[in-house]
């Protein structure tokens, strides 16, 4: 399958190259292995997933990178300017022991870190080819990077959430009552596709119970008057980065208690995002989303984090939940989005992705936060 | 986000069980780890990637299986008989040791195998977890099942080839002089989808010079009068199941070296196919494409092995290349897809998915084979 090149500027992947490469070094790496994936999207530009046949980009802490993929596949790098970026490209064809080529461009490592995302099929077989090597994982060293946007990447956050912008406020098209959720979510589908993405990554219609379960999908459940629904989408533009956005719909006068229920999270959504600055920890946020719930005796059905970090992957570095005291800095990319469910009756949760500022935050989503009552 | 539920037939799934575990037992295993992926569609019936938080199901090669998934994510399940299937279910949620319960239910193992699929972000953690665990890869065990494929999935098969069959046939539509490869594949990603597909997961479009890279995706060049075009499409229906079909088009005459050497890979491609039966090797089926076309003269433009096993992964066992002995048995399913490509200039290439049947084979893509001249 085919690999998506994007063209990036080669000085930024310079930069990324050489920093990753330090990073590696001050943390006593002899080199990172970075199988396609977003890691590889972000260091090289080209995205695609890990196949059965081995591309590798090994990056030794010190000395010439080299990019190890197969013969048939090295076309799709052809955008990318690696001799520009000083990598060596070696090909290999079916037959040849791909493990073993990489391994033999380590020489004596004795440390090296892996993709997150290598699969075992690789990541097996590269311990064999290097039994002197300890493998760690190259999340710690990638994410220092990842975590902080640089200015094309907030203006990929940003067409992304205007893109998801455009399908919630087509909603009314799709959502209706006598509907089961697969039919509103393969509207919504096209919709994300026609709005911008290349790809639905995700679709949850969340009717009913069904809201109550924050990883839902969709199912055959009919949607009924008095139904309040969950919609949280998403999925990745051309340039690889994602939206992923959520708002609360009633089909018709839900009633009191949802109403009543609603402001509490409204109220909660708007407090965690207004509580983002350079400085502020994640943790912070996370309280910040959580008191207020909590406060109003809907503590317990506050099941998850407050939200994950967000670029080439849908979720990423810098987790918003208790017990982590990073401290925020400009350009950090993250999603808000507290819930409230109430099991085997309703649920409802806001998500907007959020953007460190110099001096407070930016969201990248904008339509209102209010619990959007349709005709029913 | 969420997982795919496809509601199998419950004993099928125990079936496949009970097989997993016994191939296990056979091959010195203590047992299968299993994080979300193909692997764990053919065992459970849920679709969906791995992500972050660990979902695995341990499947001993003797006792109780499990599955360890976080509590958010465990409705994904729901439409799983994990109680009939008499699997424990283990939740955990954010800050408990997911990678340690594993390690838990598996006490005393020495020998494990895991997932091809499953991400180093997994896989590291579960050989710290087990410090006295060899891991292997599952997939000698598991492709011994995955690779001959019952009623079920011949029938999810045959759909996906009739849906990416209505897609070629509609080609004029899409495929034009004075268009992009990128115009021509963004409808024809429309179309896979409303020709019921869930997903385009390849879209190839190789004009004139591109069409002798076998792996391209698109690019923004024109089409012009005189190209021979690649198309090799493809990707899942709602079962899980992928399709993959490549036809080759001329955008008016291509005059006659092009037909000349198209008739050779036409012959080749049908030998090919013609050679498929019970019994015969996998390596067979290679030489009856590559010989007719070495015969002409283009054996060195033939760059590529002549096909791959598919089903619920577009690329899996068994893989239709010299050297591989395995001989062919009734259900299993790949490609034939020679192709001759001169660098520089045209390509072309001719992909079926085929089925061997008791006495010979099916052809899941039933379009014509000849060259496909459209008007320019």
């Amino acid at each position: 399958m085919a690999t998506v090149s994007l063209k990036q500027d080669p000085d930024v992947l310079a930069a990324r190259l050489t920093r990753a490469a330090e990073t590696a070094a001050a943390s006593d790496l002899d080199a990172l292995l970075i199988t396609p994936g977003s890691d590889l999207q972000y260091l090289l530009g080209v995205g695609g997933e890990s196949h059965e046949r081995l591309t590798c980009l090994v990056l030794p802490a010190k000395g010439e990178p080299a990019l190890v993929v197969p013969k048939l596949e090295a076309p799709g790098y052809a955008d990318t300017p690696l001799d520009e970026l000083g990598i060596k490209v070696v090909t290999w064809v079916d037959g040849q022991d791909s493990h073993g080529m990489v391994a033999e461009l380590l020489g004596d490592a004795t440390r090296i870190a892996v993709a997150d995302a290598m699969p075992a099929l690789h990541t097996l077989p590269l311990r064999a080819a290097l039994p002197g090597a300890e493998q760690v994982l190259a999340s710690p060293v990638l994410r220092e990077l990842r975590m902080r946007k640089d200015a094309a990447e907030i203006t990929g956050l940003r067409e992304a959430g205007a893109a998801i912008d455009r399908v919630h406020a087509r909603m009314s098209e799709f959502l209706k009552v006598g509907r089961t959720e697969a039919e509103v979510g393969a509207d919504i589908t096209e919709a994300i596709l026609a709005e911008g993405h290349t790809e639905a990554a995700f679709v949850i219609v969340g009717s009913g119970p069904n809201g109550a379960s924050p990883h839902h999908s969709v199912s055959d459940r009919v949607i009924q008057r008095g139904d309040v629904v969950v919609i949280d989408i998403g999925g990745p533009i051309a340039s690889g980065y994602n939206s992923d956005c959520t708002r609360t719909y009633a089909m018709g006068d839900p009633g009191d208690e949802v109403r009543e229920t609603y402001a509490v999270l409204h109220a909660a959504q708007r407090a965690a995002v207004e509580s983002v600055r350079p400085g502020a920890t994640a943790e912070s946020i996370d309280a910040a989303a959580r008191e207020p719930i909590a406060a109003a005796g809907f503590g317990e059905y506050f099941v998850h984090r407050t939200g994950h970090g967000i670029g080439l992957d849908v979720h990423e570095e810098p987790y918003i939940v208790g017990g982590n005291p990073l401290p925020l800095e400009e350009g950090m990319a993250f999603s808000i989005e507290p819930g409230i469910y109430q099991q085997g009756e309703w649920g409802a949760r806001i998500e907007d992705i959020v953007i460190v500022t110099a001096d407070g935050v930016e969201s990248v989503n904008n339509r209102p936060h209010e619990l959007v009552v349709l005709p029913a």
